[in-house]
């Protein structure tokens, strides 16, 4: 079945395409025989992550970025990632749905992620996705999260280009969690540029910048500030000429085989995480396991000793 | 040295409790010396897990929550999680400087945590800095959140009571945020409750737990939502009311035993996965382990075949 799956799907096939990223999301053992039978096609896909606070308006962003990238002829990923429940699983689209319309359009393909919980669980299936769509024959893959948190970071960090969004007028946390952001971005957006405050934002913006002048100067790239109106496709070509800049200097520069090693290494990190918590989850209930668990909520023995017995009765890892 | 600070904060020292949190943040190994030392003293505290979009009024709610807790003689403690860089690990304070006030007041412990980007790292350090807060002599413990990640998700639901605030008027993405945290929440807040739109989202909230009134049923605590305005101090009390009704739920009908030992589960968990994720990190640019990564660059072996050697060679786990 999975054979048939794969083969269609490379072919262009995009039911066959979704049904694989369901399988690669839900099923550890049907993960890893499809991504090991379609990593020769991958490679080929240009990552961009675009991150930013909620309400920075990303999805209609995207969906300008997507109609320019067509335009291009591009074939165009995405993948949406969506705080979701860690009990059901479920995503909520929210106004993702307004990119709907390109659904219809071969050259397009959207896919909103759901998290099972897991730490790490994401992760994964985000760069499994990612090579489903890799092999399916996208150019560009666009990776959005909510980019808050910390995982939501780590993922998007990951990707060639990370593009952080924000918008005019937002109170501290949001600055805190722009400064955060700040290391990993490669390109600034200042979305609804047209609301009060943006030139206050553009400033302080370039400010932070300027602080770490040495740091671009060594590095060769200074993150350019776009500001963009994405209702109206204000600033939308002069983000996706910065985003291709950005992917010609990564090229150039050498910098490209670097964040290339640093992707696998995460991702096989990731997947030996995942494999070690499953192996320990299934054992929290068994036998000497459980007793561990027990022992420490009775205080008997504290977690961290409780831990290195864990890994060597459940793993065999001497520590 | 260790013994000495220890002793020191068991005697109720402020400036060696916020030495040891250092300590267990940065250092693996005098973490693990502290934890199992100071383990016998923990499990008094009451932790609150508060969370919600940036920008909901946390912090300010939260002083106000400090104050009537101190009235009760209650000794408070606060960790703060910010988002912050991953490559720098500095943590911005933001509007929670405004918390500093009670600095002075022996009965209240605050601390901001910063994360240094490893998955788990933040999470690990969460729950350490607990365990001081805990043997210092903490009667409550409130874990402050931005509360829009995963691994954010993941800390706050291992407290004994989690807070979900939120506020009128906000957009889309954040009520895909506010549903994702729905079955995790055991008290909402409206803060800003005398904002324009309260109304609405009272109604949009109690419509959500409405639709989900079985399981409030078999379960037998259906979530209160408590307006405040916390700039005022209206809806404070009922606040922590609310809280307090909580955790007599949770004694009265036992599910605090369940909470308890699921909180050690994660503990056992993450310590487990931040070991395994060390080990692995330090064997990337090493031998076998950097050959295997740099096949999976150049795609002759797919990352979780990568995975399983990495598994087998770096920890002598057969898979």
């Amino acid at each position: 079945m999975l054979e048939g799956l794969i083969e269609r799907m490379l072919r262009g096939d995009k039911r066959a395409t979704a049904r694989l990223i369901t399988l690669v999301e839900n099923d550890e053992e049907k993960a890893r025989e499809i991504i090991s039978r379609i990593y020769p096609h991958t490679g080929n896909a240009y990552i961009v992550g675009i991150t930013g606070p909620p309400g920075a308006g990303k999805s209609t962003l995207l969906d300008k970025l997507i109609r320019v990238a067509r335009e291009e002829g591009k074939v165009v990923g995405v993948i949406a990632i969506d705080p979701t429940s860690p009990f059901t699983g479920g995503a909520l689209l929210g106004d993702r749905i307004r990119m709907q319309r390109h659904s219809t359009d071969p050259g397009v393909f959207i896919r909103s992620m759901a998290t099972r919980g897991s730490l790490g669980g994401l992760a994964k299936a985000t760069n499994d996705a990612i090579k489903v769509l890799d092999a399916y024959g996208c150019d560009v893959i666009f990776v959005e999260t909510v980019g808050v948190g910390q995982i939501e970071i780590d993922i998007v960090k990951t990707a060639d280009t990370v593009v952080l969004v924000t918008v005019p007028g937002l109170g501290d946390d949001i600055q805190a969690i722009k400064a955060g952001l700040m290391e990993i971005a490669d390109v600034f957006v200042i979305n609804k540029a047209d609301k009060e405050g943006a030139d206050a934002t553009y400033f302080e913006l370039n400010l932070m910048l300027d602080l770490e002048k040495e740091r671009w100067e060594r590095r060769g790239w200074r993150p350019p500030i776009v500001e963009t109106v994405a209702t109206t496709m204000k600033g939308i070509r002069e983000l996706w000429k910065a985003i291709n800049d950005h992917g010609k200097f990564l090229v150039e520069s050498g910098e490209i085989e670097r964040k290339r090693r640093f992707r696998a290494e995460e991702e096989v990190k990731t997947i030996v995480s995942g494999r070690i918590s499953r192996i320990v989850g299934e054992k929290l209930n068994e036998g000497e396991v459980a007793s561990l668990i027990d022992g420490v909520v009775r205080r008997e023995i504290d977690p961290y000793s409780a831990a290195d017995k864990v890994l060597e009765k459940a793993l065999g890892v001497k520590v």
